[in-house]
């Protein structure tokens, strides 16, 4: 997608060596565009531990390319334990999104079929080029189906400007290129289709007003920036015509984990008939799960991300402290969004009902 | 209450000093302890409009007093004039708070009765005075009435901290003493009630995170601080006894205007079974109006507010952009609460369902 102009994806093997891959350092947009290289298997774990990059999708291509960076980093004497050690640790790096954990298995099977070090590190690079590019597939395709959705609101509103509300970034800086949630707006836009988008900046690390809100104004997607606060209340005076968000991990039932604040935007649309959309890659499926609530693990990031927050400050980025120096805070990254609230699930197959039945009918080898 | 062990009220006359009123400048809090002297109509006009006070009975208490402010710089000659513009500009002053109408209404028909422009101060001056002390003595008795509901809970807990939620500042900051929400949670406190309190932030201003934050602290109440977002996430998980907020206008239906996402709030912990009250003051019902969504008009303000926020930063008060510098923001300061989501009210008459007979029952004068 556009970045002043030019075409960017979130993720990227460097041009002229393909032992450093690079990626953008999230955290300092939209006030800066740093690009960073990745050259080893820490960096790769720092990137995902500290946020460099985030949101499911990106996270499990950053893990694949984790892998292949561990490959090359492996001793001939002592590759497979290494590998394998690689796998646990980028595993652990975050607890949530289920496309780390698919994206590492993907790597450990691949790898394994390899019969010297060197085919080793050829298939690693390999299936993580795989992984990305199948995430970029799957931006395309959800964003194909979920812009038939927008099309039909259009039609209904003969031609008025539809209003879609997102929550956090599930945008190509969440998923390479496209992004889940964004790919049918992206879409609709490209279409001519007139969109509007609100853009809840998703405390407490800011996402929407951050990296959605810097999306929009880099592709030229009309849009405006609200307090989580006010989403009920744009939804109650008929401002919101349908919510857009993406996941983190749903189970086969179709409860959807998705970034702290989800449910209460799918409550809300609930309670005014606005209808709900989850956009998701199958890879974000966690096929063993049947109950959201009780089974999806909520990661529980440090109370300082609360208590603090960074913007820019006479041109530098800066951080300050909003609550008295001794609050106790608290600071759940994800909630879940039980499957009664979700009016539909746009994945790469199509548009299904949040129900294991209209799930495995796109998905019948998950049976 | 208690800031450093001594006690405070939100607003007072100064000691040896009757033509000045002090306040506390709540846009320094919880980092600085910032007292203000208001020694002209002006200065209570933009102390209401800039947010150096807030909450719908400070409001109207800071409105009466600069009614009395107004009467002491009134030209002899042309005194009544005066004061009818004095009224009308402090009136416009914030349009959602129906406290501040009320205030200045009843100076208007209380100085009235005076027959000289010392004696029409002399009334003003009471006037203010009774204004306060009559929101105070409310706070009173809402903790009172309050109270009782947080100890049939913590029975039924036996004996287990009692988990209070409350959203934004309607704490003795927002109300001269006590507090509406605050009030119950205090006179808990103070009765030994194990109670914790999560004080969700309250973006885009951050009064939770800020200010009851700040009061919580200052008088020793257990509390952690939450991003607005986490608030359906513990309901779900069953760490929310009770909801508790305030109210800036409400109908005589029982619909609630209250600070932007309180409904979110509301809605959640219908889909929970989580009790959801609103702490009211008598004089925060327009009983005009019977349909809060659409009658309530609810202030837009600066979409700065949004894009900014405002922190400490090595030792200064900073602000700083979260946003892409171009964004579009907006900025509605309160949303409407329907009835048929809150538990009940809590007035300083006592408690009541959140509907016109039962409040009617309550306010039998206003039939």
């Amino acid at each position: 997608m556009l970045v002043e102009g030019k075409q960017f994806r979130a993720i990227w093997v460097k041009k002229g060596d393909e032992k450093v891959v690079q990626i953008i350092d999230q955290r300092h947009l939209p006030h800066r565009f740093v690009i960073e290289d990745l050259s080893t298997l820490e960096e790769a774990e720092t990137a995902i531990k500290e946020m460099h990059v985030r949101g499911a999708p990106l996270i499990g291509a950053t893990a694949g390319y984790g892998m292949y960076l561990a490959a090359l980093q492996a001793p001939k004497n002592n590759f497979d334990e290494f590998i394998q050690q690689a796998g646990a640790k980028l595993k652990a790096s975050r607890p949530t999104a289920v496309n780390l954990a698919f994206a590492v298995e993907k790597q450990l099977q691949a790898i394994k079929k390899g019969s010297s070090p060197e085919e080793k590190i050829a298939i690693a690079f390999k299936t993580a080029s795989e992984i990305t590019e199948n995430e970029v597939e799957n931006g395309r395709k959800i964003g194909q189906h979920g812009l038939k959705i927008i099309e039909a609101i259009a039609k209904k509103k003969k031609g008025k400007t539809v209003n879609i509300m997102t929550h956090c970034n599930a945008g190509w800086l969440a998923t390479v290129d496209y992004g889940t949630a964004t790919a049918p707006i992206y879409a609709a836009f490209e279409k001519g289709i007139k969109i509007h988008v609100w853009v809840s900046e998703t405390r407490p690390w800011n996402q929407g007003a951050k990296l959605t809100a810097w999306e929009m104004q880099e592709q030229g997607v009309p849009y405006t920036v609200i307090a989580d606060n006010a989403a009920g209340h744009l939804m109650q005076h008929g401002l919101v015509d349908m919510v857009i968000v993406g996941a983190d991990r749903a189970t086969r039932t179709g409860d959807a984990a998705n970034k702290i604040g989800t449910y209460l935007k799918a409550v809300a649309a609930k309670d005014n008939n606005v209808p709900f959309y989850v956009a998701l890659p199958s890879s974000t499926f966690d096929w063993k799960m049947r109950n959201g609530i009780k089974e999806i693990p909520i990661e529980e990031r440090g109370s300082e991300e609360v208590k603090y927050i960074q913007g820019l400050c006479n041109g530098e980025i800066k951080k300050v402290l909003l609550t008295p120096e001794k609050s106790k805070a608290v600071n759940y990254a994800f909630d879940v969004t039980p499957a009664r609230l979700i009016t539909s699930l746009i994945t790469e197959r199509g548009v299904c009902n949040a129900n294991e039945k209209s799930i495995l009918a796109l998905f019948p080898e998950k049976k």
